[in-house]
């Protein structure tokens, strides 16, 4: 999945702390990120946040993409912060799971929470549900 | 607010039919948007939205900024898909707003929904709140 | 589906306007909807608009369930009022749907602001999906 | 707050494990609380989880209100269902604040989980804001 995953290599997302239900994305705010107040876009920030939800609900194998996410915008963010948006598993259920996202500045402020609806589409490598068609390639 | 956006001139973002409420921001679908699973990452599509939002609920003059959003994916998008997103006002209440955006492929279909709620932070030009500091240059 | 509703008579709500897509649901707030602020608790808010969402998505036929919903409060709600709760959808696409519900007092204020999510679950009576079980009664 | 509070006086809602940030409340659904499709009627879902939310966001004082709330229904709850409602805080900053709700049925399954977001609109008893009024009753 992130061998080819273009945009986290484009803005140089660190992906790391991936564990069952889990996962960690990082990301520094460039000058291209910056809207017409003078701070970070709340796309970007959403953005950060929605790849760590990504790579959290795609943590246990199946194919699963986003169906909602809520934000709530707490803080804004500037040029060169440092953010770290860190995913974890609320609750599963069927095809189904919850995520809580917390994004945060280097020192520990958050900017934003985020809740993530996921839906499983179909079985990653290692699945076991034949219908579903050729493995993915991520 | 425009000019000093960094976000719409890196994107290649188009901002369109501004009227008091309502805006239309349209953007291509590139590689580097392209997530894992080979569709567009969430997080451009939400950004897309958030951006015909910020123009939306800024066009009555005095800054205001998302508090929160919710979004819901529909059907995703590819590369080279060019996307719209319309915004419109359904409800303004004292510093509060609530938005509606819309965000369509070019043969119309809806690839997913957003619903924005903004805060107006402080008067842009033309401004009545004296206290509210300097005018802000966007 | 109205016969069987146990809420909409206990609470003496009425549906009335249901067209395709459409519904709309009053009640008047009594003394046992009262929280401890002394004003309308907004779980019955919410409650109004959750009936009108689904009157508005079982318009169609088949059994259609809230998969998640989003509501505002704007203005609260005090003993005595008179809220109609005003819901029409927004896009319904295969088995899911997004409806606008919009609550307000006898005056027109605007309280609250819903944004409903549907599913349907199977069909009701004139549905055509054989596998999906016995008509429902409602 | 409790001693006001008419509504969990008539669906006999318990409150217990009030703690900074943190509130549990408990409902039976009855007969009256089932919709036209022979479940509980999802706004007294959102109602119990609302009440946790409620008695949670005020645990520390100030009277503080919802601003919005997003909930996931994922399982039916029926007649003489047990429900429990658990809300803790998940992050507070200045006015605003953000709780995570989950109601389960008696076996611990999950039934809707709720996002609620709450603002501090004035002091409660032994609060020190001069300005803002009498004190409150509840």
């Amino acid at each position: 999945m992130y061998a080819d995953d273009q945009v986290v290599k484009a803005l140089r997302i660190s992906i790391d702390e991936i564990a069952p239900g889990q996962a960690t994305a990082r990301m520094r705010v460039t000058a291209d990120m910056v809207n017409g107040h003078g701070i970070a876009h709340g796309g970007y920030v959403f953005l950060l946040a929605d790849t760590a939800f990504a790579y959290a609900c795609n943590s246990h194998g199946p194919v699963t993409v986003a169906r909602a996410c809520e934000i709530a915008f707490l803080s804004p963010a500037r040029e060169g912060d440092d953010l770290t948006a860190t995913a974890s598993e609320r609750v599963r259920m069927e095809r189904n799971g919850i995520y809580d996202i917390s994004v945060r500045r280097a020192n520990g402020d958050v900017l934003a929470e985020m809740r993530g609806h996921s839906k499983t589409v179909r079985p990653g490598p290692g699945g076991t549900d034949a219908q579903a068609g050729p493995p993915q390639p991520s």
